[in-house]
């Protein structure tokens, strides 16, 4: 079952190199997720073969245009394409508006209906919940109001050991409680130990994405334990002074939260146009976490 | 002098095989001016190393997506880079709106002023003027109000040949008179006719942009005798009634167009995502009209 994130753009606000803004596409049993969509969302998503027609949610962190300017071009080109299939969204309120007015002035009256989900920057919430999948946001501490997004598995149930059900007579009425993780108790009222009927499920898997903050120990707990931690690494610590003054982080700060935080991995992205060789970002975190990668365009990474 | 059409994008609204919307930049004696905007612009601009500081002046044809979504990148990226010239934006006044939503959402305050001049789409007028170069703004026929522009060098005046000018003792105080053509009268009454003592000067050179319009004949007087015609060519004859409906044009109708006003050479562009050979739109083209060349990204068109 794939937990996939690919990763479109990691530049901060002035594209240089070639490199794009930030934008990913999450993967979780190919129900695709955009997150963030920055300007040249639709060339990316076209360059790494990802079929934006499959993508229904879209998570929009804050509005600073190098994380949505290429939100009108990707509806724009859905409802060309004949899309009319419900597009969800999940931002601020300001938003809308921005997106509604643009439409008007193009007059263009969407095939598809778009059903908006407000995020709240000031407190924690469930935003998305399926069968196999709950998203959470949580506040960033940014110039403007900013959310993080938190992808969270599902506990799967525990998987039943058909051989042994059969031995032990286990009638099916049983199985949920098994599945559960409670022990059997037989008509005689002797105990099977779950184990013996029951194998370990799929781990619940994990991705927590942190697009612009300032350095924030509070975010530690937010994120503590997940498989793969995105976190904005906008400059090196010599200029801290300045990530301090616009709200941004070093790449020693975001390592700082992933060691403090015992993720398992960490990812650092939105660099500053100043750096054409990421090599020293990468160096900086590691040194303090060394489960590190950049975030480079076109990468993939799995959670197994 | 240099008078040169750069092409940065020249898809239609869905942008793929890398093709990038709607923008080209116009080099007229060093001075830049931008021509529409389309998303992945400020990318294209430095993938073909044109500095965008230098662009003191903007011109948006119409309020489709295709043709303005990059401008917000462009502006936030020259504010941030400290820009503090003013910019001038020719284009539709609820463009300002636009701008301004979203400026004020992402909590921006520009560092340099935006000078905004309002087309008129029903009638034509002159935009833009300076010493060398007047900009004239005309109709198009398009789903929602569109413009043309058309940039025209100003006549130089006629060249003075010094030797002559000393060998008839022509004082100084005639030279303006020559310079706009007239004979020079003798103390003594007797004419020495203008080209005794003049040269021609350069041709005043000029260009024609049509972004999106559906095949209208009255475009022809406008454009009469242009070095360079821009017309967008969406479709191929086989589709002439989906280019009518979408209030677009042919390859063929751009041409006919071109013949008709008897221009130097015709560029087509705005090329539908259908249409990943562009060479059958160029043979349409050049079938009736021969001086007829793709705007492919990156091509760069002179006018001598």
């Amino acid at each position: 079952m794939s937990f996939e994130i690919t990763i479109l753009g990691s530049s901060s606000a002035t594209p240089i190199y070639q490199r794009h803004p930030t934008a990913q596409v999450i993967n979780i049993h190919e129900r695709f997720f955009l997150m963030d969509c920055g300007e040249g969302t639709l060339i990316q998503l076209n360059r790494y073969r990802i079929k934006f027609h499959r993508i229904n949610h879209i998570f929009i962190s804050h509005l600073h245009g190098d994380h949505y300017l290429g939100l009108l071009g990707l509806i724009s080109t859905m409802h060309l394409q004949g899309r009319t299939t419900e597009l969800h969204i999940y931002s601020a309120p300001e938003l809308r508006e921005i997106v509604e007015i643009q439409l008007k002035y193009s007059e263009t009256n969407l095939r598809y209906p778009i059903n908006w989900h407000f995020t709240d920057p000031k407190r924690p919430g469930t935003v998305y919940e399926d069968d196999l999948l709950v998203v959470e946001c949580f506040p960033l501490n940014h110039r403007i109001p900013c959310t993080g997004f938190l992808f969270r598995e599902k506990q799967r149930p525990r998987k039943l050991i058909r051989e042994r059900l059969a031995e032990y007579q286990v009638p099916v009425s049983a199985y949920p409680i098994l599945k559960a993780g409670q022990d059997f108790v037989t008509e005689t009222g002797s105990i099977i130990p779950n184990r013996e009927l029951t194998l370990d499920p799929q781990r619940a898997r994990s991705y927590a994405f942190c697009s612009d903050t300032i350095y924030d120990p509070r975010l530690t707990d937010t994120v503590r334990g997940v498989d793969l931690l995105y976190h904005e690494a906008t400059f090196l610590s010599d200029l801290e002074d300045r990530a301090r003054e616009t709200f941004h982080s070093t790449a020693g700060q975001a390592a700082a939260i992933a060691r403090d935080a015992q993720v398992k991995r960490l990812i650092i992205g939105h660099f500053s146009a100043r750096y054409k060789n990421l090599y020293p970002l990468l160096e900086e975190a590691k040194a303090v976490y060394a489960s590190t990668t950049l975030a480079m365009e076109g990468d993939r990474f799995s959670i197994e």
